[in-house]
């Protein structure tokens, strides 16, 4: 009944697209016209799937296996069934997302990176990114696509984290408003994130503290594991109340032998593994970062992909998912298989290539797939590991919420499952010498293949934890640490992790790294990155001063100076602050003072002032009837005491009030009297101890001292005077300027003097005086390199 | 044979204590009239023990007990050779370590996590240090007391890295020369300790973290991983050598069931048994420090300790030993096991109290002993823990070196076997429902109080981890995370860590953390606490200025100023460098240049400068006789260059120079001129930046910026002009100050002055313009709070 699914088709859309406009309506119709040759199914079943999503977030590549199964009368049929299903699962998600929040595209740890380092990214953490998220990842994971979900998940545990610290804030005030906790949160939600993925609590502790942070502060440490811990728990205990499990256990259960895991002779084959893992790790972000950078530069491509979102999305669905298709090329690569069941299968214990894969498999029938009539195992694995590494690499790349860790960790558990089986075909009774024959555990291989792969694709070692986590069995810890580290130090020296990579792709305003053991080498110092043109207000700074500054600049804080002669920084204050200095001054409250003495001098205008008055007094509220009766001023004044203003309503009402009270030009004049006067500080907050650099602090410093604090920015002062400010984004150019080409982009002319001034010693923390001294003396920069390099040279003669 | 015995004795005392003089020669005469009832065991086996430490640390143990079993017809004589064997060793390890390092004694991670906060403790770290480490240690393991490794294992593992480090530098130079890299070895030593202590490399890398960091770089990760990896993988690769084991396994190998280690209704059980090993964890930090305490208050005990300082060690191993003889006391509390066996029979995964300790233990014979014919197993188990409890606190205290986590580890295995047996006996059957039979295992109780315990007295929650790799199992990972997180909520309310006990105790000088959530109480800012008589050079200042600064401070850096008016800070320069200066002022070359011309002017006098020039060329080894011939100037001259001095030597050399050179009063009266000669800075390395604070950053603030940083000390300037320094002595005084009693202690007048001008804001980042305004008006802080306060009531008014 095709009906039915359009009708669940529809309804599902309708759910979720009644605000969503016009864009997801093309599409859904477009959808269904597409979907009338599927077959019924449930359609309770269907809705359930999102529900259920928790407790097997495969549920519906069940629903779309018992699909395919159940029509297998025509190969037609059944192909369309098999491509239809991810397709338009996709594409919804494609489409949902795109349009309710396109932030929440992707992995999304990249961006948690980047705001756990101190950059506000504030449409990341919304309410409709959390829908978004939550909503199009379900869909992308349904679709049976090789995509993953702890990247996600990681960002929809600290939506949560954001959206109940608000609403904790909101609530009780206090300690919730605090802007560090918000961070501690955060930094907790992380681990949650990773660790409900996995179930794997300590782990997801580790790995979230790997990916997301520069350093750490132990002090936090013990939340992460509180949190991650609760989730595992809440996570495994769902299983147990399903019923699917009797009680909580490890995700992927292994059984290998306690008694003898391993032998010492195998551990340079998991070396070798490891190094492996290492150059596929690097070759995957590699080709990631290849396929992206492609379509940007292909205008054509790039074009028609900026008009039609959805194509991309589809179109790489229908490739992957026709690649598949069990009767098909799927036959070779275990298609039918969900990557859950691909990875039970795979860290099996047994060893397929001598009992021969079909044999007695009587409780885990997934193993089954592997085995082709006519292929060895041994294609099966390598062909499911070559098209499944493009494939992971290119669905990676779709506008949909998914994370790369899953189908990583799957290939590297295939390719250890290939090493695996390649060792117990070469030593068919195992290497150990002692008489005893312990034979060789592939499903080992494929454990430490699994943690070395995703290991080298996010540069973490904690994935090592993770497999010991996943699995429930710590007896092969020796071969995945070494495994582990290995792949870690190959993939490291080749290419930046994924999560940098994606935040170089994105260009999110995160700091590099500076190289490591070269930072002698950038000859840089904050003088020469630095903004001269700051913005400031001084102490006889005037309102008018302070609204231009509060117009033209975006900055948070705002510096503020003695007097412009001598620039001596006396402390910063909040742009907030300085609104509400400014909306005081020239507030209603005022204005309705003045108005009122106004109207007791010259008594005839009463009625006049009082009709403006009340429209004053009505102004928070533009979109009400002018009114027109006359209301007693002390209504008006009670109106303006709660008059809170915003700058740009200051400016918005400013004009109002310009036309409002053109007719009254003493008002215009009252007005002009008012923004002249001197800024009132006294009820102003002021940050006494901005972060303040000096001018010849160098690179190296300022970049640990902004790593360490999280800086956003920083005052540089000479001598107690303000002469710049150095923000994140002047830090960044200079070390991706002097990363890439040692220091030769951000070298001022400055740098190059120093350069020739001493040459034999190392001038990366210290000077010499008499710099100091013409600098000093000089009292601001010399611009120009020449004359400073005379009067050194005088002075060195 | 007595005699045997005795040249065994002489001969080890002998072995090691030819330099040390006539206390341990003392010592060991006395040792040797007591030992003289042992009888003979094959010398060669004890030495051998030494040798064979790292395979199994209690073959001294075994060695104790095979001398104890060979002597079962005299129960006195039997007594004897269990008490004296180790009071012999402690007695021995406490004066080896007393006399060679007294640094040697403790556990070590104190110190390592001072110095890894940046805090200079050299004699720490030296090669005397590591010999009486490890010498003491072995001794002290030996001795069967209830004494821990892994502690001194860090400081071992630190200081083969420092003086690895050393080596390096010497030999290489480069980049071993950097400070920064030394710390990172130092963190990766620390890494390496616990995980070769355990064979844990993951658990090692967490612990070695989470007790010595505040701050962990993210990027020193993977080196920790590194080194413990294969610090891990030696170590059990030893024991596969030495035919121990057929294979890298686990050290305490667990066999609980895999398919159903526990049922969920047993969680209430492993967090009550959480919370109960919190109180305890609490309780052995307390008692250990009230026993340091109470030692050192009482003046007559303290006294006659200091005197007699081996006393106290040999009495506490006399009455240990004595309780634990085994058919004494030590029958009701398994007193004939090693703290090694006595943990593996603690994770058997049988049920005692079922089946009866004492059948069928076919291959743990261990286990026999927790079997008494008359006791109750439940009987042993308490009097074990009761027992060990105060027993471990107390020799813990014994200055040797040691650790306290493997006691307290074991305690909690007995006290987790302990409710474990109980729950068996409350429930034979097993807690779960359904039908099928599932007992209770005891074993996993044990694994889970020994991680609670342990977590409790060292507040981590990586004692998980390394559980799990010490155990080989992962399967009870959910109630040991929800037993270790809840033993660390309770400990951490309610006493420090036991590390942070020890560096309260020593007193060392480690920066404590602040309160949390408390920080916003604290309305201290840093001029007040800083020091205002800073110790500073001038542009203009003289070498003798230099000299005196440079013979009153012991500060590592001085601050450069303009002007003792202007006190305009330039920069900071390090002690040597301004050593290297005054040495090349008042240097022999100039010395020599000037006689050598002040001789050309009246050539009368030259053999008599001859004579002076050859003394001032060997002043340099100032115990070879004067030398008399007269030697051409030529040969002086390159000695002199060859003349490096320290400021000690430069204040000799200065005074022996005015000694020698008196009869010519022309050279005295060149050296006063040459001191009041103004300094040339030009070949004199400057810090052109050095961190800065203003007086009003708070000091919550200041800790942050300490603590993130690593810093030593700080200049506090005010507009550019140096007005005080702040040190971490100050800072650790404030925070103490602020800790204890809120505030009051280091209240000084301005802190009462703020609290009184502004009362409904928060304050602690922000201030008013008023004062920032007097502040800066006045150039310098009004010390009276009574004037400025007026200003501000005027101001406001």
């Amino acid at each position: 009944h095709p009906w039915v699914v359009n009708q669940w088709a529809w309804q599902m859309y309708g759910r979720y697209t009644q605000e969503l406009g016009v864009y997801a309506k093309e599409e859904a119709a477009r959808l269904r016209d597409g979907g009338g040759l599927r077959r019924s199914t449930s359609v309770r079943s269907r809705s359930a799937e999102l529900l259920e999503y928790e407790k097997d977030p495969c549920a519906k590549c069940h629903a779309q296996k018992w699909m395919y199964g159940g029509l297998n009368s025509n190969m037609l049929l059944q192909y369309l069934a098999w491509v239809t299903y991810p397709v338009v699962l996709i594409t919804f998600s494609a489409g949902f997302t795109q349009i309710l929040a396109p932030q929440a595209v992707g992995s999304g740890i990249p961006e948690m990176k980047t705001i756990l380092r101190g950059v506000v990214l504030k449409e990341y953490l919304t309410f409709k990114t959390f829908v978004a998220k939550v909503i199009g990842l379900t869909c992308a994971l349904g679709s049976g696509m090789p995509l993953g979900k702890e990247g996600p998940f990681v960002h929809v545990a600290s939506l949560c984290a954001a959206l109940l610290s608000k609403f904790m804030a909101a609530l009780f005030g206090g300690i919730y408003m605090n802007e560090l906790r918000n961070t501690e949160m955060l930094s907790a939600a992380c681990a949650v994130g990773v660790g409900c993925c996995f179930a794997a609590p300590i782990g997801g502790v580790l790995f979230s503290i790997e990916v997301t942070s520069t350093f750490f502060a132990v002090r936090n440490y013990w939340r992460g594991f509180f949190a991650a811990t609760f989730s595992a728990f809440i996570f495994r205990v769902l299983a147990v109340w399903n019923q699917d499990e009797e009680t909580i256990t490890a995700l992927f259960k292994t059984r290998f032998r306690l008694d003898f895991p391993f032998d010492l002779q195998e551990l340079p084959a998991f070396a070798i593994l490891g190094i492996a893992c290492g150059f596929g790790g690097a070759l995957f972000v590699y080709l990631n970062r290849l396929i992206v950078e492609c379509m940007r530069k292909q205008k054509t491509i790039n074009k028609f992909l900026l008009r039609k979102r959805l194509v991309f999305p589809a179109m790489v669905t229908l490739i992957i998912s026709t690649l598949t298709f069990p009767p098909g090329f799927g036959q070779f690569m275990a298609g039918q298989l969900t990557q859950h069941e691909s990875l039970v299968a795979l860290l099996d214990n047994r060893t397929w290539s001598r009992q021969g894969v079909a044999e007695e498999f009587d409780y885990i029938s997934h193993s089954h797939a592997w085995k082709h009539p006519q292929v060895n195992v041994f294609i099966t694995l390598i062909f499911f590991i070559v098209m499944k590494f493009w494939m992971s690499a290119v669905a990676t790349t779709m506008p949909v919420p998914c994370g790369a860790f899953m189908p990583v960790f799957l290939i590297g558990a295939a390719f250890g499952r290939l090493v695996g089986e390649t060792m117990a075909v070469m030593f068919p009774d195992g290497i150990h010498a002692d008489g005893s024959v312990y034979p060789i555990v592939p499903g080992g291989y494929a454990v430490v293949g699994a943690a070395a792969l995703s290991g080298a694709v996010t540069h973490t070692v904690s994935t090592a934890v993770i497999v010991f986590e996943l699995t429930g069995q710590i007896s092969h810890i020796l071969p995945v640490m070494i495994a582990v580290i290995l792949a870690n130090a190959v993939a490291q020296s080749l290419q930046p992790s994924l999560y940098d990579s994606i935040i170089r792709i994105k260009k999110l305003p995160y700091l590099p790294e500076l190289g490591m053991g070269h930072h002698e080498k950038y000859n840089i110092r904050v003088e020469d990155i630095m903004v001269r043109d700051v913005r400031y207000i001084t102490l006889s700074s005037s309102y008018r001063d302070v609204q231009e500054v509060l117009l033209i600049g975006q900055l948070k804080t705002l510096a503020l100076v003695e007097s412009t002669d001598s620039m001596i920084l006396l402390g910063s204050i909040e742009r907030s602050q300085l609104q509400s200095l400014l909306s005081l001054q020239l507030g209603p409250s005022r204005r309705l003072d003045h108005l009122r003495r106004h109207a007791k001098d010259n008594d005839t205008h009463t009625l006049d002032t009082h009709t403006h008055l009340s429209n004053l007094g009505n102004m928070d509220n533009p979109l009400s009837p002018p009114c027109t009766h006359t209301h007693s001023t002390s209504t008006s004044a009670r109106h303006g005491v709660r008059f809170v203003v915003s700058v740009a309503e200051v400016s918005r009402t400013h004009a109002r009030v310009m036309r409002v009270l053109n007719p009254l030009p003493q008002i215009a004049e009252w007005e002009e009297q008012q923004l002249d006067e001197p800024v009132d500080f006294n009820n102003c907050k002021i940050d006494p101890a901005p972060f303040q650099l000096v001018e010849r602090t160098s690179l190296h410093k300022t970049h640990t001292i902004f790593s360490l604090l999280g800086l956003d920015h920083a005052y540089v002062t000479s001598t107690g005077r303000l002469v710049g400010v150095v923000s994140l984004r002047e830090l960044r150019k200079a070390i991706e300027g002097s990363v890439t080409v040692t220091g030769v982009k951000v070298r001022p002319p400055l740098a190059s003097f120093r350069d020739s001034g001493n040459n034999t010693t190392n001038v990366s923390e210290v000077t010499e005086l008499h710099k100091l001294w013409n600098r000093h003396r000089g009292l601001s920069l010399p611009r120009d390199p020449t004359p400073v390099k005379n009067i050194c040279e005088a002075h060195c003669n």
